[in-house]
């Protein structure tokens, strides 16, 4: 992006990552803390383990790009953040009653509002000018529209699951 | 503060940072391991996770003027630190009795610890000539002036709430 | 080695250290709230303690040569690490049953999985061209050389116990 | 100390800074997961996070004078961190059973693990010559008999309660 303002950061980028990164440790690793047989069952901690792998991977590239971190992309990290902490408790549910309807609702819902947050704070960054002079548009656009197809995605799955919970 | 003297460091800046930053993520995770129904609604874990984040978000402007760390300020912030940590057990005692007023009280009683420890820390940083030289008089007591309204504000809060259990 | 051509970082160094680093110190934390009497006797909690102590010190001495995190490597640090936070539920059933050979199996391929992880992290990097450059062949040679006799080593082990519960 | 001779660090100061951190705000925040009434009194959780607080704030003390970590100070290091996450335990079982002999000699015990082995570290940096040489002879001397003195008054006090255990 090209806008160069000069922006008020409403928190050190570095602390901000290490709080993220902080809470992405813990949430994996009380994965294990619900692991009881057969409340999560070993295929649910890898999915999830792997999910939380995958969220955390692709913040990074994220985060990389912005330059300030402004008070409302700093209200979205905490909502992303909240996700992440509660995914362990989706993870243990799902893990308990793997076939129910209500927990994969759960347990979609939780990364869906992490994606939509990550998208959100994407378009923030990119209107409010907090991404680098480094970041192209093109590349901004790029990476927005690949976000908002995996936003988009992942919102019909889980209509097709919250109407078949709704159906029965 | 135009103060400048030269001051003992109690520790290093950093690593008082890392500790703070890591109990609040523990904090922050460990909410949802208490989230058994009927044990804590999820209304009191959204309650609880922004409440935390509030905390550090405010905690993060504050440190951001401390040069120095000094003995009396490490032990303030130990007391915030305690009270951070002890927060989940308040959440879940809150979630668990979401109309009992002792469980409102003690919930309470935990953020007044933090917030009046904060304006300890505050008042003690501009006095001991922590703040560094960038902090004008006039932002430190606006700062100031307004930690201790809100201080003042929870107060009240608290003493209704704990005349109201007294009362029953 | 002596490649020294362009590579892609998949990931921070400094990030992926941090949550290496947290996760280690999580799942060294709770093995104790796994040890209940009689679930995980004192010396199953010292023999994990000192095992995590261990994998944590081998990996500070590899990831030191690492001059670049491509994505493949990513995916093996993500390997060890669901091997490291999957480590207290091993040791807490270990400690629970500990002359039970399902037990010690499960015990014994959790770290198994965490050392050929390590090798093939070793063996990538060095063909990938992310050991830097200071790092010569021959000292890249004897490090996959003694990994590899520590993972066959172990897989022999792990055979064996193997073989002994499925021969009852 | 005068002594400047190269040495072979073991392992990086800043990732040994971070796990030690890392394990003392995780110790810290759990012991209120120990907090169920009547298992873990509030007075035993206060003791216990002052106690973490002045055990993570000697070690800053300390390790601000360590040059280099050897590979012994690293094998006490991680003595001390075993101690320090085993401390949650001992919080727990003084909270349950205040009153009786055996959980004191435990709490004491586990503390008493941690001193010996941080004396133990400071004598060895002293020897090795780990410590920088702005760290006077004079210095080394005073800390070490501190810390000597501090080790023997534990060391009375936990046979006293060792003594008044046995005698029952």
């Amino acid at each position: 992006m090209n806008v160069e303002q000069p922006l008020v950061p409403a928190v050190s980028r570095s602390r901000l990552e290490f709080l993220f990164d902080g809470v992405f440790a813990i949430a994996m690793t009380i994965l294990v803390l619900e692991l009881r047989v057969p409340e999560l069952t070993f295929a649910s901690y890898l999915l999830s383990f792997g999910m939380l792998g995958i969220l955390w991977y692709h913040h990074n590239r994220q985060y990389h790009h912005f330059r300030v971190i402004t008070r409302s992309m700093l209200v979205l990290h905490f909502v992303q953040l909240a996700a992440a902490a509660f995914f362990p408790f989706c993870a243990s549910l799902l893990g308990r009653y793997p076939t129910n309807g209500l927990s994969q609702v759960v347990y979609i819902s939780c990364i869906l509002v992490y994606v939509w947050a990550s998208l959100a704070n994407w378009v923030i960054a990119g209107r409010s000018g907090s991404l680098g002079s480094e970041t192209a548009a093109a590349d901004f656009l790029r990476s927005r529209n690949k976000l908002l197809r995996g936003c988009l995605a992942l919102s019909i799955v889980f209509f097709i699951y919250l109407i078949r919970v709704l159906a029965n």
